[in-house]
């Protein structure tokens, strides 16, 4: 177990029955409360992303924007955010995703990325992999590279991670909960 | 004119009409593609911080999300999230505030910040105000003490920043926009 797993599980929250009966919810603003343990997630990343020659870094709405814009900070390079369609007021690509009831969309402004651009997309949970897919779909419309999908925590039971790395993104995550 | 008050006009894209007929929308996300422009303005923040003493970082859902977290981990200091309500799974403290139509509500978890701790609250732009005064109002609930009221521009003619301050919480932006 590297330093930074061992931290996130000493601090993570995890809230029974929320959003809804049967859901373990797993909280992640305790990190961002704990300086030493943000530090620690946060240098992991920047280590990781700094040898992988990165060129941009996409942070989807809104606990994404929590991880990437630090990440890009550090490595001097852009951050650019994924947002639920209708937020972002400039030219878009968007993509339609399906949740258990019904349907969502998230958008990328259009010089979010350019050809050949290496991206890497920051969430904070991968669970059903819904929301990723959708983001890597739009990085990929836009002619971008994903060198990977990262995020604190991977729920494996929910097969989200193994779906992302089915069409060829790699995941990375720092800690992974069973059960959802 | 400052550094970080320059290169954020250079780069501040104003999309007009949007969301609606009549606003000037400006668009902060190519300060997050410019590392240059993100550096000095978060140097601007971070300096300035330092120097006030200050215990908590508060940042408003979602584009003071952008904002709030990199300034926290430089100073090594908390970061904790104020959100649209419903969307923060622990024990939480709300607030109600005005739109043009309707209403609206904020809330952040009960352990945000205790009594005695110094936070400034971060949003991207101070328009009307509504957002931050209600989250001035839940730190002053949870015990805290606002020092500032923190954004990228100011929007001097909605009145905004007028009525923060007039509720005897500093308000500071690093660029104003004439009109909306």
């Amino acid at each position: 177990m590297t330093k930074a797993e061992k931290l996130v599980k000493e601090v993570v929250r995890t809230v029974p029955d929320w959003p809804e009966k049967g859901v373990m919810f797993r909280d992640i603003t305790p990190i961002f409360q704990h300086p030493e343990v943000l530090h620690a997630v946060f240098e992991a990343f920047i280590e990781r992303y700094r040898e992988k020659q990165v060129d941009v870094i996409a942070g989807i709405d809104a606990r994404g924007f929590l991880l990437g814009v630090t990440i890009s900070y550090e490595l001097k390079i852009p951050f650019v955010p994924v947002r639920k369609r209708g937020k972002l007021p400039w030219k878009t690509v968007w993509e339609e995703y399906t949740l258990e009831y019904g349907t969502a969309a998230i958008e990328m402004h259009e010089d979010a990325c350019k050809k050949g651009d290496r991206v890497v997309i920051f969430d904070d949970l991968i669970a059903t992999g819904g929301t990723m897919l959708a983001a890597a779909s739009i990085v990929k419309r836009l002619g971008g590279e994903v060198v990977e999908a990262a995020a604190i925590i991977d729920l494996p039971d929910l097969g989200g991670s193994q779906k992302i790395w089915k069409t060829g993104v790699p995941v990375h995550t720092l800690s992974k909960y069973e059960g959802h």
